[in-house]
């Protein structure tokens, strides 16, 4: 069976930044991508903050990032990587195939553990999970926010700096700080113990249902932590939900890197992609030296 | 004095992008750039390998990105940070002014140049980094100026000015224009492809040695493209020449962040604007939480 120099899981922004640097780099590269490249990135219809890039839609990012990285020859592979075993080389399981590689980076993305009726359908139509890539479309607006984790504090005070009023949900076994919520303006409305049932709309978002009812609102951000990926990699170490690494992304096992989104936040596009770049050198140097 | 939420030190890749990030969150931010915005990036004619952006000029990605980040209007400083001192807030001096921050990102580019033996505890006693703040202790004195930057042609002007004697010491890569050099005064010895070697003196320096032999001397400018970052602030931990960071872009200190090349490989410009990305959210999170 072929060794590749590096093994890529997930053909996102971080996923698709490490094969075009690893290909530069004359390194043999397979890249596993069962769903489309940057699922998640293609519902955004406008990004202004990738350095360096004005405005964008996310399908156009992603599709010039994708045609760059396929120019360079990675092996494409369309199917999910159920079990990464760690070794010399590591292995990697699909449900049909194996496959066996020197380096492994993870770049899987935050996976969502469940979705509400709506949320999918509505997403980059009114629904979003990152405060500080859409926030400003709903400056003036009337929004809900939904977060079960301490680690969206700060978004949240940024989108309640941007909306004319807020309703802030606040998941059912996170204890946000009684001083902190009292710092938000008057015009957050704090629902604690929240149960999100539903998004409606049908071009964009119109209304919220909670357990407590209906709103009316524009927007709808989701702040959720991520599942675990130790599913994927037995053993591998994590900070919090997130994949933890040192600046290097190097993971507790060696030749075993992650970059992106499962690295954790900020779940930023130039982030992901710098760290996909970054994670590249490292297996690069790993599969030098092996 | 208005205390800025960030201030960031270079306006390279790394520098504008924290800018821009920072100044989507709504925070304050000053960046400093006395050179032109991203000087080296800007001689690549043709880069293929930021991933999202097939091919591009350097200048035409600078200029992208300059005009990008200004849209969201953070105060552009064109003047040169000499120190940065540590506290609460921050103190950012430049040869004019005087500024406070409660974050600092350091984002000066390849930190290329060692300080010589004998530079640094002679620092303010003889060696100047500065032709403006200093220049006119050394009037009618007998100087040694060492440059590498083209940016710097007017503060020899100045220095040659003021000097009874100048040895001007060129760094090996840098090409002054001959016409220039025709126009400074008889006062001036021009050595090209100079090497500093050690600047010597007990008490204020008194001589500089180089691959050329040695110059008795009452002080020497260093008028390089970068600072050696321990001196820009002191105290600094370095990673070999560069800035130690971890992951999310902290230094040694709280508060103070860096980015880009000063923190070390690859000199990448998706791993340098991911990084400025980086310490823009850790920045703005330290200080909100100020």
């Amino acid at each position: 069976m072929a060794v590749f120099d590096v093994a890529i899981v997930g053909g996102g922004p971080a996923g698709l930044s490490a094969a075009l640097t690893a290909r530069v780099h004359n390194k043999s590269v397979v890249l596993f991508e069962a769903a489309g490249f940057g699922d998640k990135l293609r519902r955004a219809s406008k990004i202004n903050n990738i350095p360096g890039i004005m405005t964008i839609s996310g399908i156009d990012f992603m599709e010039n990032l994708l045609e760059q990285t396929l120019s360079y020859e990675p092996v494409i592979v369309k199917e999910r990587v159920q079990s990464v075993f760690i070794g010399e080389p590591f292995t990697l399981m699909t449900a049909d195939n194996v496959f066996q590689a020197k380096s492994v980076i993870l770049a899987t993305g935050v996976a969502m553990s469940k979705t509400v009726p709506g949320e999918r359908a509505l997403l980059g139509r009114g629904v979003s999970y990152c405060a500080s890539c859409d926030g400003h479309f709903f400056e003036d607006k009337d929004i809900a926010v939904y977060i079960n984790t301490l680690a969206y504090q700060q978004d949240v005070e940024l989108l309640a700096s941007l909306a004319k009023n807020m309703n802030l949900y606040i998941g059912g076994a996170l204890q946000l700080p009684r001083e902190w919520l009292d710092t938000l303006p008057a015009s957050v409305v704090v629902h604690k113990k929240a149960i999100v049932q539903s998004v409606e709309g049908e071009k964009t978002v119109t209304a919220i249902h909670t357990n407590e009812g209906m709103k009316i609102v524009d927007g709808v951000f989701f702040l959720r932590d991520t599942y675990p990926p130790e599913n994927l990699v037995e053993g591998v170490i994590l900070d919090g939900n997130s994949v933890a690494v040192n600046r290097h992304m190097e993971t507790n096992f060696k030749g075993l890197f992650a970059a992106g989104d499962v690295v954790g936040t900020p779940l930023q596009v130039a982030k992901a992609v710098g760290e996909g770049q970054m994670a590249a050198f490292s297996a690069v140097a790993y599969a030098a030296g092996y």
